[in-house]
């Protein structure tokens, strides 16, 4: 894991960085409200400004395969703003207190609160996406988020389930995260040859299960002062990820490490110190290599579709993203 | 309050009567789903039938228009499910137990599961929309919902608050209640003339407006066995409704009536004792009858926007939908 990885991010977006910047304001635009309390809470919301990951790739897509359509920065805009509605439900559904360091909409005001702001911030982005005239980035879109919707619910049922395998697993990250980077990259490369169109829908795939994994791993490898968050938070909330599940499957977990991980999963708060021990016995029985090799395998999938490209910097801005999405610290 | 008014549901949705069947198999196939649990909630959800009051204005809006496309069926289905899918989260928004005299998915099953449904269901609302291929329902549709959390966010701010006024009432209804109803319409009516589209967009708002007065006016007047929920529920989640509004700005309520409702509001919990003395002191200072009048002059309006259509079953059938929201008894 590299340290400069967030420098690495501002590289990566100089490409696009008047668009980004276009971006932000788009968003702000878009969730413009007449009812204070939403205003408060969308300013609130894209206050604690997130990466632009999404519109990222989306505008270096656009931009690799020759696009210049000004309307790429409000797809952008409306594609960051359906994963912050995302966002917002998902830490209401896991009574998550806080977000890119800063505290949840839940936990701010209340759990309806995020309900009701979750379904304002997805119907702003359906009228505008409906503003801008075209039906083929609302298919993409609409799809995604119904996917998205159905990754929830998996991962809702899949609490507390040692027998939750590689193969489940790979369903829901698809639908929670690869899906949206995935439908953000064919967006962005809608105007492209189908060729083209369909390498940077697999690209965004590709790089949206790396980036995912990559996520998972951050839970047992850093610290709340880097991520915002509190680390082995999902082992403490019973979320079964890569790592554990490849330690489990490897056999090299043992009777002892085996014994720990169900004393976990069958206390309702497992304390800092259970956690600990199990994050430590995941890494001994090699959980940790097997995700990171599976997020490596993943980033050279994403890479060669690049192939299908023409040299750009925009696309060896996109190549950057692979190495961000598996590498970045937080 | 009439009692047949069931009955006359059943007489007003007779000129639609395949369409309605085909809206019922449209909702089925649009909801269906993969992940097992997804396919129980959906089908729980369907049993618990509605009335289809939303697509049945919009069929005879569609009907009394002249028009004959098939794709009035789905769009009906489809503004049946964003309806399904609001209702969805206002359950869990309001923790409501009931609705139609079923469990909610809250109640069912958890909280969450009804967030991530609510989610599920809209966005199938959605894919559905785009699939027809015409940008001007998904125009309207999503402002409407839009409208509707909006709506959702007055309604979570006015709890407690003896200063709602009607206005603050009026604004919440049309947002909950006459924004759907008008947008039902409104797409029905979308392959006619403007002053036709204008005149049906107009009668729906007004029909939405009684509408949602009659149903406050149930809470009051209404026992649970014949409305599926608990009696003076409004009351006891301390909301505030058209009677109580014009009970306490009409000037009869008195001293002791208004300590009454204060007493109500002040406690977190009013027992059924404390909820039926605040109703009979609203009945008596009026609070009702003018409830009851302003549905009847909504009522009026939504006549009147009928002459803008040309006679027919349809449009009879739609003369009476006023009737069927004013003095509905469930």
């Amino acid at each position: 894991m590299s340290a400069p990885a967030t420098a690495a991010l501002r590289d990566i977006q100089r490409p696009i960085q008047a668009e980004l910047a276009g971006v932000a304001d788009e968003l702000h635009r878009i969730v413009a409200a007449d009812f204070p309390r939403i205003a408060e809470i969308s300013s609130h919301l894209l206050r604690a400004k997130g990466k632009l990951f999404r519109p990222t790739v989306l505008l270096l897509s656009h931009q690799a395969t020759g696009g210049r359509d000004p309307r790429a920065v409000t797809l952008a805009a409306t594609v960051e703003l359906i994963h912050l509605a995302t966002l917002v439900h998902d830490d209401s559904v896991d009574h998550s207190a806080l977000r890119r360091g800063m505290p949840t909409v839940n936990a701010l005001f209340s759990h309806q609160t995020a309900v009701i702001m979750g379904d304002y911030l997805y119907s702003r982005a359906i009228i505008e996406l409906v503003r801008l005239d075209d039906l083929e980035p609302l298919r993409i879109l609409s799809r995604v988020t119904n996917e998205m919707t159905v990754g929830e619910m998996r991962q809702l049922e899949a609490h507390d389930r040692l027998a939750f395998s590689e193969a489940d697993y790979d369903l829901l990250i698809r639908a929670k995260t690869a899906s949206l980077l995935s439908g953000a990259c064919e967006v962005g490369a809608l105007h492209a040859a189908p060729a083209e169109r369909e390498a940077l829908r697999r690209f965004g795939f590709y790089v949206g299960m790396a980036f995912q994994i990559a996520d998972d791993l951050l839970d047992y490898t850093q610290t709340e002062a880097v991520t915002g968050k509190p680390c082995g938070l999902d082992l403490k909330e019973h979320k079964v990820t890569l790592p554990l599940i490849a330690a489990l499957a490897g056999g090299e977990l043992g009777r002892e490490g085996r014994r720990r991980v169900e004393t976990l999963m069958a206390t309702p708060e497992p304390p800092d110190e259970m956690v600990q021990g199990v994050i430590r016995s995941v890494e001994a029985a090699g959980g940790l290599r097997y995700a990171q090799r599976r997020a490596q395998g993943l980033a050279r999938q994403a890479e060669a579709e690049l192939d299908a490209v023409a040299p750009s910097a925009a696309r060896d801005a996109l190549r950057d993203t692979i190495a961000y999405a598996v590498e970045r610290d937080s």
